[in-house]
């Protein structure tokens, strides 16, 4: 809810104004479910803006969280069609980044991640998107496949007011020092812990 | 993502498949932004799937939240004129609920809250929705307006294979114990403790 009363008010020489307009880095981390599913949900709030967003999962699979793609994809011919809300690019690494002339490389998981974040890393330098989502990025930079300093450099350096959303467990400590917006999905209760399986609609 | 390993296999004498279909009560609690996000975003997926969905915000203000709004209102003309997703039946609190007659009763905050209970409960006895957005509904409760126990008993009673998600800090013991599946959204780092303010397009 937009209460909007700020604890302090910071000595940074800027007006209310440019502070409200401030790029964000969110990250969503932790163990338990809402970190894509609240990503995509405050990139409803960013199409309505008009934004355009820019979407790219880090999932080694094509069948992946479909659903979001497709919600998003009719948004997106809805503003194609009517003018309404704003464009979505999504791009997927388990189908083979979108932009990639050879598709198919996605057996080597690594060299396709790291293929993706240079991808962002220039859209950001060229201001492409109002919001890039990063779903399940946090894993990556885990593994060590993409360098979680360069990320944070690269995102300290993007230009105007491009707000980042990063998603999955094990966010660096980095990653987390550097953001504005940090949120840990901790589990109270899983359905899972009493034996019941994922399902349909729920969980993709 | 869709790993789906039980860490048990309870004895209640059903078939994995019966187990994978089981309506879900989930709540999203906490004092962090995500809650309504990531019951809107899971909402993409059920609109995916062909679902009827029922949002209810129990929101003061018209004004709130637009943006969830102005999305699922698309995607609900999208499913009408391609057929494809599902529909998306939304009601607001803070603009009168759709279905009320004589609307601007909603000075009285307590009655409308109860108001919008009351339809729910007919809605789910009806099997109405196959997933309810109860948006900011923790709230009624947490004040009174509403008895969790009453709400906790519909929803032990709703027949059929109604998912439903409720949001909202303050979510009462009763109805945690309910739930199949609880998320706190913990905070590990706000931009309004370091000045901030909420923005468009991010907080609504």
């Amino acid at each position: 809810m937009p209460q909007g009363k700020p604890l302090t008010v910071p000595e940074d020489g800027l007006t209310t104004r440019q502070r409200r307009h401030r790029p964000l880095l969110i990250v969503h981390t932790g163990e338990m479910k809402g970190k894509s599913t609240a990503a995509f949900g405050l990139a409803l709030r960013g199409w309505h803006q008009g934004w355009s967003i820019g979407v790219f999962q880090f999932v080694k699979s094509a069948k992946w969280k479909v659903g979001e793609e497709a919600a998003f994809r009719a948004l997106d011919e809805v503003h194609t069609e009517t003018g309404k809300g704003g464009p979505v690019d999504w791009n997927k690494m388990g189908e083979g980044w979108s932009w990639a002339r050879k598709k198919g490389s996605t057996e080597d998981h690594a060299a396709a991640a790291l293929e993706g974040w240079r991808e962002i890393a220039r859209r950001l330098d060229d201001h492409t998107h109002d919001l890039y989502v990063l779903d399940e990025f946090n894993y990556p930079l885990h593994w060590g496949w993409i360098d979680p300093n360069e990320v944070v450099e690269t995102l300290r350096m993007r230009p105007g007011r491009q707000h980042v959303v990063i998603t999955g467990r094990y966010a660096p400590d980095v990653l987390v020092a550097a953001a504005d917006l940090v949120v840990d999905m901790t589990k109270v209760k899983h359905p899972m812990d009493a034996g019941q399986k994922g399902q349909r609609g729920i969980e993709w």
